[in-house]
Order: structure tokens, then C-alpha cells, then sequence
């Protein structure tokens, strides 16, 4: 099995690698900066091309994975690509790829990827999708590949899953931040906050969270809340934040 | 070692098998509604008892690990304790205990506790303060009994370290919960989101979750915004949380 790869970001490098152990061979990586595409393709043992149509018209997929709005004009200039073509993106519909492609697709990793951390491909949900079942079969024999746990998701579904893990992923650890922030403001060392970020999300491995919420909020006391809005008076941003998800917690109380 | 406890909610009975794993006798458990406490006493071979009174004036500790409002009429049946009296609240001061007692002090754990999740309290970083250096001393051994992270943090820097759990904890299993039900909605399994969850946690245990913050708002992606607020125009509050939250992300840019 061969592949192309278009793109040399975060999402995908950790595929190329992911590819590679699943024994999937990536011939060729394009990406905007050939230098990026270099430095990518020689760690897989790929080659690096300069331009789309130097793209080697015969591998079984050609995986794009660049930004979203350069989806679609990467596109423009596969037209005679033979395989199966498919993004990687949680919000692009799979309509992006027109009528002129006979087999396209999506195949959404539904994790966080950052260039220094490892991650575990096997354990990650991967959402295909497909404009036909002979895609559909292909597509979904490269994601076994990838991963255990591969699920048929169509667009629409697949944009609330990116929404969703925009709050579950992009906001959570937006709020690592902000505490970080408090306790270094205090002098005080984010390693002691570190603990309690891995047990609420371990929690939740086997459980609802809706189940585990504690705070002051879920116990509606008040007297506390007081007490932290006090604290944050001069941090108006701060305290709207608080505010806003106290009483989101207190109206979701089953 | 012999210590008395005063309560029977998590953080009391995550702390009674603690203390017990650690060598330290639990003789008596006391709670308002002696039902629970001999159904904690019954699990770690102490005694419950049905008034304060009857506490064993003796031990070496009593730990009260009640409400926050409840510690202070607690701590006033209290005077004849001769040993260490201490609480476990993050957002109570130490003089909550009054001048009228000899040795007295806080042992926070930092963490969260539901009682059907076992926790390995060694990991816990534990939040000492006491009113003399002797019973510091007495708390800190007692303490490095249960965790090896123990650190020594005064009741102005405590309370900011309990509402920085806010954030990190409470708060982001709330936004757990609303990825749940957004993914719900839809008719979609929360499980493809916990990898993702997990993921997050993990990377800030060695990283500082501004470096490896992703999604929209940090890309200043305002067409993917733009389309996330469309999809969550019917839920108001919903829209609130996504858009204060992309802003604070915008604005903690590095």
C-alpha cells in the first residue's frame, strides 16, 4: 500500500509515522515550504517533492493534510490522481472535493497533536467517510490500519465531534492555563495543580462527568463562590470566566 | 500513631484508607449522622462515635473533614483535645480554629475525590500549614506519611491554590460534560472523545499548557470560529461559554 502526503504540520507528521509502523508506505511528501516537506520526507524515508504535479499519480491515497481553507486548492491540482484522495480535517465537508474526483474521502484523527509529544495511534478514534462504498472499504481498510477504533461519520456529525472536542481538548487546557497563571502570580508551582488535571481527566475514562462534578458550584455554595470572586475583583476576564461557567455547572445539575 | 476523624464524606473517606494504608490508627470516627459514621468506622476497624464528646481526648490528631462551614462549631466542642487539631479545606483560614487552642493547623490534599474512585493518595501534593513550629513539624510527619509531595503553603496562597482547582478541575470536567451532551445530541458516543480528554491532561503533566495549546481561537482561525458559533447559534449559553473562552485564548497568546 502507498501513499502521498500533502502537508508537513502537526497532524501530519504524527500520521506519517503513524503509516510508516502500520507498514504503509509514504512515497512522497509535498508541502507549501519544500524544506518542511524535506525535513518530513527524510525521516520516513519518502521523497520530497517541490510541486503538486510532480506527485506520483499512482499510490493508492493521496492524504492531504494542510490547513483547511488550502484544502480545497490543493484539490484544484489533483485531478488526475488515480487512488483514493482524502483530507484530514474535523470541519471540511467531504463535498470540498467536487465532482470531478472520482474517489474521496475523510479519514479525522480525533486527537491533539503536538510535534514533541508522542501519541498512541492505535488508541485514537479515526471518523471516515466516503463519496462511495469502494472508497468507503479502502479508506476504511487504511484507518485499521492506523487504529482499533474507526468509525463511519458523515460531515454534519463530524463538525459537532470538532466543536465538541474544541471544548473538551482547546478550552480545558485553556483553563490549565489560566490556572497556571493564578498560581504563578502567587509564587506558587503549577506541579502542584499537575496531579488533579490527570485525575479529572482520568475520571472520566470510565464514568459521565456529568457524575463527578464537584467545586462549589454543583454543591451551589454560595459562600465559596463569594470567596472566589473576591479573589478575582481585579481580574475582570478572569471572573467573567467564572461567572459564566459557575452558572453553566449550576443549570446543567442533573 | 493514633489520630480521630471527624466526617464521613469523600475527601474523610479517601483519607481514612490513606491513613490507615500508612500505618496510622483511625481509633474513632465521628459524623452528624452516626449511620455514616459507623459505616466508615466498619471499613477501617475504628470505632463510630455518636457525640463529639465522646471523642478519645488523647490521639495524636483530629482531623476534621467536614464543610467548610460546619469546621468552626465542630472545633468548638473541641477545647479539650490535647493533640494536633487540624482541617482539610483549601479555602478556610487557619484562624478558624481560635486562639483558645494549643496546637492546630491544615492538611489540604490537593485533589478530587468521588468516593467509587480509588486514588493513589502518594501522588497527592498535600497543603500544610499549622500556628506553631512544633505542630507544623507534627503535621508534616503525619503528612509525609500519605503523599511524598508535601509542601508547606499559608492560608492566602491555599485559598488561591483552591480556586486555581477550580479551574483546573471543576471547570474543565464541566466542559466534559457539555462536549457530552453536544456530542449526545447528535447521537454520538461520548467514547470518541476520551482519548482526546486524556491526551490533554497528559501533555500538561511535563508542558506548560500555553505551549501546546491548539484549536481556532489560537490560529486566529475566524472562518472555523465562525462556523462553530453557527452551529451553537440555538444554544445561547452554549455560544456565550465558546466565545469568551476563544477570546481569553486570543488574548493569552504568547
Amino acid at each position: 500500500m502507498k501513499a502521498i502526503l500533502v502537508g508537513s504540520g502537526n497532524v501530519a507528521t504524527h500520521l506519517a509515522f503513524a503509516l510508516k509502523d502500520a507498514g504503509v508506505e509514504v512515497v512522497q511528501v509535498w508541502s507549501k515550504h519544500i524544506g518542511n516537506a524535506e525535513i518530513l520526507a527524510n525521516q520516513i524515508g519518502a521523497n520530497a517533492v517541490e510541486t503538486l504535479s510532480e506527485l506520483y499519480q499512482n499510490a493508492d491515497f493521496c492524504i492531504i493534510s494542510v490547513k483547511d481553507d488550502a484544502i480545497s486548492s490543493v484539490t484544484d491540482e489533483l485531478k488526475d490522481f488515480k487512488g483514493v484522495i482524502l483530507h484530514t480535517s474535523g470541519s471540511v465537508n467531504l463535498d470540498v472535493f467536487g465532482k470531478e474526483l472520482e474517489k474521496y474521502g475523510v479519514l479525522y484523527p480525533l486527537q491533539t497533536f503536538s510535534i514533541k509529544k508522542e501519541v498512541d495511534f492505535k488508541t485514537i478514534p479515526i471518523c471516515i467517510e466516503a463519496n462511495t462504498p469502494e472508497a468507503l472499504k479502502l479508506i476504511r481498510h487504511l484507518a485499521e490500519k492506523l487504529s482499533g477504533k474507526v468509525v463511519e461519520i458523515n460531515s454534519d456529525k463530524r463538525k459537532i465531534l470538532h466543536l465538541s472536542a474544541v471544548f473538551a481538548c482547546n478550552f480545558t487546557n485553556h483553563l490549565y492555563t489560566l490556572s497556571e497563571d493564578l498560581v504563578a502570580s502567587y509564587g506558587l508551582d503549577f506541579d502542584l495543580l499537575r496531579p488533579l488535571i490527570l485525575e479529572t481527566a482520568s475520571k472520566v475514562q470510565h464514568a459521565s462527568p456529568r457524575d463527578v462534578q464537584t467545586g462549589p458550584a454543583i454543591r451551589n455554595d454560595e459562600q465559596t463562590i463569594k470567596k472566589h470572586e473576591e479573589l478575582l475583583l481585579k481580574q475582570p476576564q478572569l471572573l467573567t470566566i467564572y461567572q459564566t461557567l459557575s452558572e453553566s455547572i449550576k443549570k446543567a445539575k442533573k
